[in-house]
């Protein structure tokens, strides 16, 4: 396994892989590797000869008071856990590196940037953008793999991908799940045991809200309701937003649902009494698929 | 000589020239060629064995009263032009495949778009920026090749590219004039005779202010004086905007030069008494540096 620190090297060894006709797949991440991360390799190596794996923690992408100090960055078991998985080369570049002396170039989505997550964090989605430019530009990947779990994050990246004719194929692979259903995250080793314990409420209100459709509830009202109901179980937590929309524009969702819906929400866990810091912010989302009565599903 | 009008071909061509070890070049145009873009053409061939030229009147960095309408396309004639001049491949691509639908992304370079032709044109250089992502994109170059009388868009290329890790070099080409000293430019046949006479003062101006410079006047404040008072010289011209700025950043060169200076001006010309339509604007620059007394040029 590689290590490269460089984007000059990068583009070399990406350039002599194509020259080969080899195919490369990039997966970018933010370190703090879990089984989530594991599965994108996974998904990279079956589409691609050469697995690229890069961990950048982005410092455009953290609002002022977001938790970009105290996101986990465990090297050396990253690079343990690439080597495991069959990475071929990871990309660990240094913000110097990423963001060159003087830069003031960013990339922005608009109409994907504002709900959902942007409304929270209002230079979110120009720091996702303008990253993941700059990674596909660095990596020259013939494919790049996302998670769903960032739902917005992954319809923003298409439409950019689109919009700005990046020749690559930008595939989205499922959410992996902790044994009590709650979504892997970097950031759940931030949640203190009581919490870690309350999130588990965000899994139980998508899975409840998918049974009241699968029985004919189709009202996006009822549904959030639902959705509410069940968060609300947890004491610790703080509803950020829990909106169902339009799975590729990220418009609102009809009142009533007809097709595909995607229901997404986002919660803070504060710390407890005794503790300090910023809260953690957990997000989850399922793609809910209204079947009228007497339709089959395919 | 090809010409492709397609984004997925232009691609597909770029990847199998590069496969093969050849190096591709890019003059990217708004058409209209003049003897200006071929200097550019023949730039690209000493610095690659594919030369592409793209043509394409990019909409999005036209302003609401600006030209675009008028802006003229001489298919035909460029094509023809272009065969002449060694040109490989021709890229004509419709407004949708630029722009597919829904499209809304775009690429901003923050402190180069706001002086100069930024003021007068505030959504130009986003404008440009973005369609230039797109075109690097589309035809995957080694190098791309600009004319320095869009000097302020040079300067703010270089910046994207260096930003967003393009690898590509950027290359700028000497400005290409007129008999009588007028920057080539495909807006001067929009000049009525009336006005393509007086459009001589732009350059006059930078002659008077080079060889003020040269005869030791380093006040800036002088310099861009005597500029003004050789525009004056044509009753029709109006001054958008004279600077001299640092060629990097284009922030305001100090009120005495000390090093080089880059010397900017945007002229307007109104139709005549008896026409209509928008003015026709004309742009031009020159690279000033300052020698000290007693100190030789290299």
């Amino acid at each position: 396994m590689q290590v490269v620190d460089r984007v000059r090297a990068l583009q070399a060894l990406a350039d002599s892989e194509r020259r080969a006709g080899r195919r490369l797949a990039l997966v970018p991440t933010m370190g703090a590797l879990h089984e989530g991360h594991l599965s994108l390799v996974d998904e990279a190596r079956r589409r691609a000869d050469v697995v690229v794996l890069s961990i950048f923690v982005n410092p455009t992408q953290f609002g002022p008071s977001e938790d970009l100090e105290r996101y986990p960055r465990p090297r050396e078991r990253d690079l343990s856990l690439c080597r495991e998985a069959g990475v071929d080369v990871v990309f660990v570049p240094a913000a110097s590196e990423m963001y060159p002396e003087g830069s003031q170039t960013s990339v922005s989505v608009s109409a994907l940037e504002s709900p959902l997550c942007g409304r929270s964090r209002p230079e979110h989605f120009r720091g996702v953008a303008t990253v993941v430019t700059k990674l596909l530009l660095a990596a020259k990947p013939h494919v790049a793999v996302f998670g769903e779990k960032d739902f917005q994050q992954l319809a923003l990246i298409r439409r950019m991908v689109r919009d700005l004719l990046f020749d690559v194929e930008i595939v989205g692979a499922p959410i992996v799940r902790e044994a009590d259903g709650l979504a892997r995250s970097s950031r759940n080793v931030n949640l203190d045991p009581e919490a870690r314990g309350q999130a588990v409420v965000l899994v139980r209100s998508l899975d409840a809200a998918e049974s009241a459709l699968s029985a004919g509830e189709n009202e996006a009202g009822a549904l959030l309701d639902l959705v509410r109901a069940e968060i609300a179980h947890a004491p610790r937590a703080e509803i950020d937003y829990v909106e169902l929309c339009d799975p590729q524009t990220l418009e609102a969702a009809p009142a009533r649902l007809e097709g595909p819906a995607l229901l997404a929400l986002a919660v803070r866990f504060p710390p407890g009494p005794d503790a300090e810091g910023p809260p953690v912010r957990l997000i989850d989302n399922r793609l809910l698929h209204f079947k009228p009565e007497g339709e089959e599903r395919p």
